[in-house]
Order: structure tokens, then C-alpha cells, then sequence
């Protein structure tokens, strides 16, 4: 990662743990303050309070400065100690914030720091041993010692209950939410709780493994949709189920073995038992949550793409077929509509944005970009078919995110250097690089701003001018070589050409238009938003002037992106460890709105309009 | 029947039916008015205004008086109509009651009148369909139309959903209750919209089929338990569940399949399809609902008798083993204690009680004898001991409710008289029969307030002193012939001996003192009592008097007793029609308090003085 210019600050606080990114060199405080993490710093971060001391912890190659050694003893240099506003970040680092030096942590902002509260508890309960003068039966004497009164318990829990308490003297643990008994077991278990987020996106799954008793999130594991293989987006995969005989049930089982198969490797890594698995949160986009439960999806595929439920729904583990502990209750969070999913709804959650005051901007960019425009009183959202070209597809030497594509593309005086993936030979361009490639196409102006590559002579710019010699002719139409075929692993140059900027341009003008009609619509002005989020893998990567130059984002919210990660991961361990978090995802579909762009007349004038650079 | 002393009223009151007794002869008016049910009859019953005009439907011997034909038309005359003031009931009938001329129907009474609002709806919809200004998802606009907000919806009907609304031009009919969907059908379905009672009792089990939609009981049907050859009581069975592996297991198929047998009877006589059945409830006592949901009742046997659960439990009938409509949702109503039992709340419910403000007291005599005291602030009750005496157990020549039992006696002159079941030769004495004799013998002297059959010389009557010829010896003991052995079948007599009477004091007493200690725990004297309501089989037999006379019933109270009939089947019945119903059983048991007879003084003491006769 060290000839990136992203950093990666892993951030412990009141042990939980959450991942932030930040351009590298940036000063440590304004990062937590981006992320809604405010220390104390009466000085104003100008080093004269010595009071935003965190912990670095482990290697660090940025040393103290002579301003943060005055407020350091010997013994504070020693564990690491730091001052937040001197300290720039220029590696990846773990950070420790203790809680005594926080104002005021967001409860529910990206820093994923919740009250632990969540909607499926353990609790360790000692009951009375009933008497002649005491006859309540097991259950009501074990409601009342929860305090319980409404709730749904299966049978197989009432068929162990009686033997159970008595032969544990009484002494048992229960796993329940508000309105249900999910297990019990003998003694006191209270100390091994643990759940399971699973975001599943049409590109990529990951799970965490989170100790619901601490709040820790214990493990993640990433891997590619098994479901890839039927096809890479949800049209196709739509497509399958209804060409295909059983081709949903196909789809489902896909899915549902690969969960198991994560949570099984989650779970023996972290040598836990499976049946200390009570919950398990699930978010997706409509269609992935639909295969899922083996619900169809074609209605979504097809005008007016009408899903079967956006609801959340709530269910035993065992009736979706996941192999974990029977009894784990699986919460599939809301979505809003067939386009804006249930992880769109994690990532709102995430932000914090339909908490605050400020209007704020969320933005998924993949296949489909969904954006989302609100605040704590309303929230609008739209999806518009940005098309693969950010992914790398339809591009011609487009690769997606791995070792070898192209992620940084910059300018060193008249030179145009690039960085790769794990430093391998490049291999080609990945969505991030794209959008460096064209920003500076665009600014040296080898590209005008109807997208078109100039001739020669219509150059204007001195750095513009030594760089045509990097124009040459593919297949009859222009192109811009990136790396020279000496430089490539499979020894052809890496180009950017005519046709990868107009595929490049209806994807951003797809994404810019979903903007402003969301914006009009709302009867905004750019300028009342006080935040944009970069929610999804893809937003982590790029950079924010270049996607500004090029158009892609608002020029002037540009100091105000903050990149979220993966939000919709986030969104689902928020919901895992917080009942609160988890109603809350109600109340943002409650108070969400779908703006169907494909009738938008408003979309169709800004569609066009933001097709120039 | 005709030569049995009570007659049966099948009752239809605005579509509803149901069935009240009476003794022979009674004026059809007052047992109306027993049984909750007010006509409109200004002249107080006197024949002189006309008003009180119902239907018979069918034969009946009974024809009108003269005081009837001055208000009936020809017409009337020619179609049943009568006055129910001077109607005397001499048969078993029919009689319709319309609605215009009651001026009150207690809503919750004896009468099984209930408002038709079950738990488990059916409707149908028509959806809107959805366009691109109205892209609600499918189980919205369901939920929306029928004005839901909060639901559970199995993962099934998801699957279905989209398909159904769409090939049935978005035209369904939902099975919904107030928190769940059950079922979807496509079209207009809400016509056919069963539902099924079922009261499980230790000895029998009894089957309701009930048309929904128009609250109409349609069949019944009653076996004896098949649980029967694993013991015949409470205890015996939940020693089988101890003493074999498997043991629970069996006898939870066993009551299972047989109540699977009894729907499938009901279901095929009356030609309908067993996937229109959407609703059962069940009652029963404690111990058999244990049994029922494969719940060990262990714990009951043995003190403090803890049960597991006496809340209410809602599950799929498919969960119970129910091989009904996979989606009929299936509530077991709640119990009170170990040994009061859903079918006493039940009872408690049909019984109207709950809703009163005078103090009412209802009792269930079998195995065990239920009592239950109270009114609309508070119910208190027991069970008690009283032994299998009146269900003929344990008496020389008892037996049960069968053809051939001698189920009255009486005293024409100085000759004992008897009727048998459906007139056949005396095969035995059952319970009805066993209250009557010895209401006979205590009255006549020859058995003395201890209980002995007194000595030849010790009588003092006529009657007794003529009777004397009766008493002989067997096995030592005197015992006195009811049947000779002339009349009866096996051709031996039919005697009540020392012992029987020994056994039916140790009931009588059993039942008395539970009731006396009920009224004292609440601090209330017998008089404060306005109606005493039998309910169980063995209450819809016994002469009142002859069981006043024995001290089983308070004297003070005879004129006030009702009998009630399966009062469990009733309430369960009520509860599948009204939701209204269904939710007062959990009031009935939140009200209830349940007094452990085995620890109270007060209740040994008064089992002594009620020993007595």
C-alpha cells in the first residue's frame, strides 16, 4: 500500500473496532473529525493543548514532530502516544482513541460506535425454584425474570425448558429479542454471544464475525458472488432464473452454501463453536435478497420492476438453509425499492446522514449508481444504470480491482506516472485510474469538454503539447497511452481510447444526472449539502479531484467527501449489535422516497447536460 | 330420549347455533332466560301479549294451548311458531329465535351468540396494479390494502405471492390475522372459510367443524381419547411418558393422528376441501395440551406441579404434526395451572362469568372436579381430588355414560324406578345414577348422615321401612338393589354397596369442600352465589335436586344452576369465531387465581365437615 496515496486507520474505541480511510499525509485529527470523531482539543489543533493524545498502535514510520514531544512522556513516546492534530497519517496505521479524550463520538456515524444493544441478547438468568406457594409454570417464571411479556417461542425451546432449568439448578442462559425466546441454554453462557453481518453485493460477499458482547468485530472474509457464474449483474442473473428450469433455487443454493461455507471458515479460524451463533444480519441489493430467499425477481427485471417485498423480514436461519445453529435467528434488513436495496438502507444508516440536520449526499457507484439525498426529515434516492464502465468493463484494457490494474494515474511535471495494485507489472485500468486518466486528459486538454480527443494542433496547454506524443490510433479512432507496451506484463501498450471516454462519460453523466434530479427535486441548491459519502469499494479508491474535474462529483462539495468503506457492512454489524440501528432502518425506508429516473423528463435535460467534462 | 327427563334445544339465533338442555316439561321461555337469552315479553310471560313468538323447526309433540292459537295466524301455526311463554318443552327440538324479537343476547353467554370477528380472516382484495408512478412492492400493496402495518409472512407465500396476484389479474383472497399472513388463494375464495374447535379431555375428544364466514357449528364429532390405552387418567399417562423411551412421543402421535383422523371425518362428510380449513383451536386439560405439543407434563405429577407453559401458544398446525392445510394456523388456548386447564377457561368463557358483576361459580366434575369462583374483577380457583365415583370408577357396578346405564332413578310411591341409556337392559349404574339412589336413600333413611346403611330397625320412614327388603349383604356389607337380577342383562342385581357410598362421600366431599373453600378464600358467603353453572358431560346429567340433596351442590343455590353442556367445546368454538373471545381467555387467566388445595387447612377442614351428608 506504501506507494498509494490512501491510508488505512484502523480505529479502536471502547473495544470497537472500525475502518476508516484518508489521503495520505492528512492530519490524524481531521480525519477523526471527518468521520464524526471529535477529541478534545481546546487549542483548536493548533498543538498547544497536548490534549488529542491517541495511541499508535504497532509500526509507524512517522515520528513525532517537535511540537507533539512537549505534551509526550518518555514512557507515552514509548507505547506509541500521539497528538492527533500534529500527527500526519502516511501508512496505514491502528489507532486507539480512548474514551475520556472524546467529546463526542456520533453514536450512529461511520465510526461504527454503537451502544451495544442488540436486537438478539444473552442473558445469564438465576430463577426461583417454584414452591406449592409459587406454582408458575417454566415459561411465565422465565418471562418475568426477563421482564418479558408478549413473545413467540418455538416448541422445540418449551420441549428442553423443563429439564433444562432443573438440571442446571435453575441457572440458565437465554438467547432472545423483544418479542421472542430463541434458545436457552443451561448455565451460565452469557459470555460466548456471536453474530454474523453478510453483505451480499451482485460483485462481491463479505461476511464479519462479531462478538456481540463486546461489540468487536472478530474477522472478515471477502470473496466473488458464487452466483458469478450465472451471471455478473442482476439482469442476467434474472434472466437465469427464468430461462432455467429450478434456475432460482440454483441461484439460491448458490448463495446460501456459499454464506455457510464463509461462516464456517469465520468460525473455525476464530476456533468458536457454530452453535454460539444467534444472529445473523443480512443486507443486499433488492435482487441478491430476493435470490436469497428464493423469492423471484423478475418482476424487478421489467417496467414498472416491481419487487416482492422491500420489508425486512425476519426468519429462522435454518428455514433460509443456513447451516448454523438451527435456532439463529436471520434479520434481512429493508430496501426501498427494486433498484435501492436493503444495502443502500445499511450505508444510509452508516453515514448517520438520516440522523442529521444537514443535507447530505450518499453515493454507491457500481453497475447501478444509487444515490440517496436527505437528512433527518426526508430522504429522496434514485438509481440510474451508470453501466459497468467504472468496474472496467466495456473499457478496453478495463480491468476490476486486482494486483496489476492501474488505480493512480497522475502528473509529475510533463510525465505521466501510474501506480498498480501490489506494485505487479500492469495488467490495465481499473475504474479509479480511469477517472485520473480522463481528469487529466480533460485538464491538459487533450480532451474537450464534449469528450472528444483533439487533434494535435488544437492543443492548447504546454503540458498538453508534449503529451500528444502519447496520442496514437487504435482500430481507426484516437487513443491515450497510459504504459507503454515495454511496461505491461503481456507487453501491449495501455490505452485509454475514443470510445472508453464516451462509455466513461455516459456513466458519469448518469451518476452527475441522478444528482441534480435528486437535488431539484428536493427543491435544493448544491450548495445546502453539507456532506457527500463515497459509500462501496469503488468510492474508497478513486480520487476525489479527479472525480470532481471530470464531472463525476459536485466541484463544490469537493472538501466535503468522506469516504465510508464498505457502508453497507457497516450498516449490517451497526444492525447486529443495535436494536436501535437495526429500527432504525425502518424508519429511513419509512421516510425514504424512490424517484423512478427512467419517467424523470428533469433527468432526461440533466442526463444530457452533464455528458460534457 | 323420549324417556329421559331431559330435552335438547338445538338453538339458531341469527345464523348461529347452538345447543342448551333442559328437564322435561320446563317452559321454553325461562330456559331461554336461564341460558342468557331475553325475549321480548312485555306481559311478563303471562300469554297475554304475543310477543315472545319463536319458530320450531320439525316434529314436536307439544301443540299450541289456547292462549297460544288468540296471537298465532294460520300461517304462523301451519310454519311451527309458538309462544315461548306457553310453550312447555316435552321433545327434543329446534327452535329458531329472530333477532327482532330478543331484546338482549348476552354477546359472550351460554348461548354460543358471539359477533362473528374471528382471529383468522379471510377477505378478498383487489389490488391496484402497479405502474411506474406506483411501484410499491407486492406484499405492500397487499399489507396497504388490507390496512396492516405490523405482520409476519412465511418465506412460502413470498414465493407465491407474485405469481398469484399476477395470473389472477391482481384479484386474491387473503387468510391474514392481525399480525400474520397465513395464506393467499387466487380470485374470490372468502366464501369457503372453515374452522376446527377441538376440545382434547382425558376420556374424550370432541371435534367442531364451524363455518366462518357464517359462525354456522356445521358437524361434530366425539371419540374417546385414543391416548386411553396408555392409562385412563392424567397420572397414569405421564407415568407411560417416564416408564417407556419414546413414551411422550407416542402418545403425542397417538392424540395427534387421531385428531387428524376426526377432521378428515368431519371434513369428508360434509364434502369440503381440507384446504379451506385455515383456523383450529384447541383446549384441553393441561396434562393432554402437554401431550398434544409433545411437552413433557412430568412436572405436573409430582409437587409443586409445575407445568411448562400455561400461556397461550400460536404455531402452525403443520409444526404440531397436523396433516390439515400446511398454512392453518393452529392456537391452543391458555391454561391456569397444572390442573386448570384450558378447557376450564374455555368454560369459564362460554359461561359468560368473566364478564359479570354478580359472583358466579362453575364447576366441571370428572376425574377431577375444577371449580371456579368469581365474577369480572377477580376468579379464583382449584381443582380437587375428587376421584373417578362419578364417572362410575371404583363403584361396584358403575360404569359409564353407555348404553345400558342406568342414568336416573327416582321414587314412584314405595317403588325405586330407573330409566337406562337408549332404554336397553341395565348393564350398570353411571354417575347421574349413583346421585340419584343415594340422594333416595339418605332421604328415605336408609342411609344416615354418616353415610352408613343404617340397621333394619334404625329406619324411620314409611317408604324406607318398605325399602328395607332391598338392602342386602355382599362380601359382607350391606348394599341396596336398584336393578334385581331378573331385570338386568347379565342377569346379576344391580346394587349400591357400603363401600360406593364410602367413595362417593370421599367425591361429594371432595367437590363441596373445594367450593366452600373457594367462597371463603374470597370472603364471601354462599348466598352471595347468583348462578352455579355446570359445565362437562357428567354436569349436563345429574339431577340437580338429587345432587343438592347429597350435599355435592349448595341447597341454597339449586334454583340458580345451569347446566352448560361441553362448555370447554363451546368457549373453544366462541374463540375461533371472535377474536374478541379468544383474546378474554388470556383476561379470564390473567384474573385468575389458582388455589393449591393440598396445602389449605381451610379445605381439609371443610373436606371433613362435607364428608357428611
Amino acid at each position: 500500500m506504501s506507494e498509494q496515496f490512501k491510508c488505512r486507520i484502523n480505529l479502536l474505541y471502547n473495544d470497537l473496532q472500525s475502518e476508516i480511510w484518508c489521503n495520505k499525509g492528512s492530519i490524524l485529527i481531521n480525519v477523526l473529525n471527518q468521520n464524526n470523531i471529535y477529541l478534545d482539543a481546546p487549542c483548536g489543533g493548533k498543538c498547544l493543548c497536548g490534549k488529542c493524545k491517541v495511541k499508535v498502535i504497532g509500526d509507524c514510520t512517522s515520528v513525532p514532530t517537535d511540537g507533539e514531544l512537549k505534551f509526550l512522556t518518555d514512557k507515552e513516546r514509548k507505547e506509541g502516544y500521539r497528538l492527533a492534530c500534529a500527527m500526519k497519517v502516511v501508512d496505514d496505521i491502528e489507532v486507539m482513541v480512548e474514551s475520556n479524550n472524546s467529546a463526542q463520538i456520533m453514536s450512529e456515524g461511520i465510526g461504527n460506535v454503537v451502544e451495544i444493544s442488540p436486537i438478539v441478547r444473552k442473558k445469564f438468568v438465576q430463577l426461583e425454584k417454584p414452591t406449592k406457594h409459587d406454582q408458575k409454570d417454566d415459561l411465565q417464571r422465565l418471562l418475568d425474570t426477563l421482564g418479558m411479556q408478549y413473545y413467540r417461542i418455538p416448541l422445540q425451546i418449551l420441549r428442553e425448558l423443563p429439564d433444562l432449568i432443573r438440571d442446571h439448578n435453575y441457572e440458565i442462559t437465554v438467547v432472545y429479542s423483544d418479542r421472542e425466546i430463541i434458545s436457552v441454554e443451561g448455565g451460565d453462557t452469557s459470555n460466548t454471544h456471536y453474530g454474523i453481518a453478510v453483505d451480499i453485493g451482485t460483485t462481491t460477499v463479505v461476511a464479519y464475525l462479531v462478538d456481540i458482547t463486546s461489540g468487536r468485530e472478530i474477522d472478515v472474509v471477502s470473496q466473488l458472488n458464487a452466483q458469478k457464474s450465472f451471471g455478473s449483474d442482476v439482469i442476467s442473473r434474472i434472466t437465469y432464473t427464468l430461462e432455467n428450469m429450478d434456475g432460482l433455487k440454483q441461484l439460491q443454493q448458490k448463495i446460501i452454501s456459499q454464506i455457510n461455507h464463509m461462516i464456517n471458515s469465520l468460525v473455525e479460524k476464530n476456533k468458536l463453536n457454530i452453535e454460539t451463533i444467534h444472529h445473523i444480519v443480512l443486507v443486499g441489493n433488492t435482487t441478491m435478497l430476493h435470490l436469497l430467499t428464493g423469492i423471484t425477481p423478475k418482476n424487478i427485471a421489467t417496467s414498472p420492476f416491481i419487487p416482492v417485498s422491500t420489508q425486512e423480514l425476519v426468519c429462522r436461519a435454518e428455514d433460509l438453509g443456513l447451516n448454523i445453529n438451527s435456532k439463529c435467528a436471520a434479520y434481512l434488513l429493508c430496501s426501498i425499492s427494486g433498484y435501492v436495496g436493503a444495502d443502500i438502507v445499511a450505508a444510509i444508516l452508516a453515514s448517520g446522514m438520516a440522523e442529521k440536520h444537514e443535507l447530505s449526499l450518499l453515493i454507491d457507484i457500481g453497475t447501478n449508481g444509487e444515490i440517496a439525498l436527505g437528512n433527518k426529515d426526508q430522504i429522496i434516492c434514485c438509481s440510474t444504470a451508470a453501466g459497468p464502465a467504472f468496474e472496467g468493463a466495456h473499457i478496453r484494457n478495463g480491468v476490476g480491482g486486482i494486483a496489476g490494474a492501474i488505480n493512480t494515474v497522475r502528473l509529475e511535471g510533463d510525465q505521466v506516472k501510474y501506480t498498480t495494485i501490489l506494485d505487479h507489472k500492469p495488467i490495465g485500468i481499473c475504474g479509479s485510474g480511469i477517472i485520473d486518466i480522463l481528469s487529466i486528459l480533460v485538464e491538459i486538454g487533450i480532451v474537450d469538454e464534449t469528450g472528444r480527443i483533439v487533434d494535435e494542433d488544437e492543443v492548447k496547454s504546454e503540458i498538453g503539447k508534449k503529451l500528444t506524443k502519447n496520442v496514437i490510433e487504435i482500430e481507426g479512432m484516437p487513443a491515450f497511452v497510459i504504459a507503454k507496451e515495454t511496461e505491461t506484463k503481456n507487453k501491449e501498450a495501455i490505452v485509454i481510447t475514443q470510445k472508453d471516454i464516451r462509455e466513461v462519460q455516459l456513466a458519469k453523466a448518469a451518476i452527475a444526472g441522478g444528482i441534480n434530479t435528486l437535488i431539484k427535486s428536493m427543491g435544493k441548491k448544491i450548495e445546502d449539502i453539507s456532506h457527500v459519502y463515497l459509500a462501496g469499494g469503488f468510492g474508497s479508491y478513486i480520487d476525489k479531484q479527479s472525480a470532481v474535474n471530470i464531472g463525476l462529483l459536485p466541484k463544490v462539495l469537493k472538501d466535503n467527501i468522506i469516504v465510508l468503506g464498505n457502508a453497507a457492512g457497516t450498516g449490517a454489524v451497526m444492525s447486529l449489535l443495535s436494536q436501535k440501528c437495526y429500527h432504525h432502518c425502518t424508519n429511513i425506508k419509512n421516510k425514504a422516497k424512490y424517484i423512478e429516473l427512467s419517467t424523470s423528463q428533469e433527468f432526461q435535460d440533466e442526463y444530457i447536460n452533464c455528458m460534457y467534462f
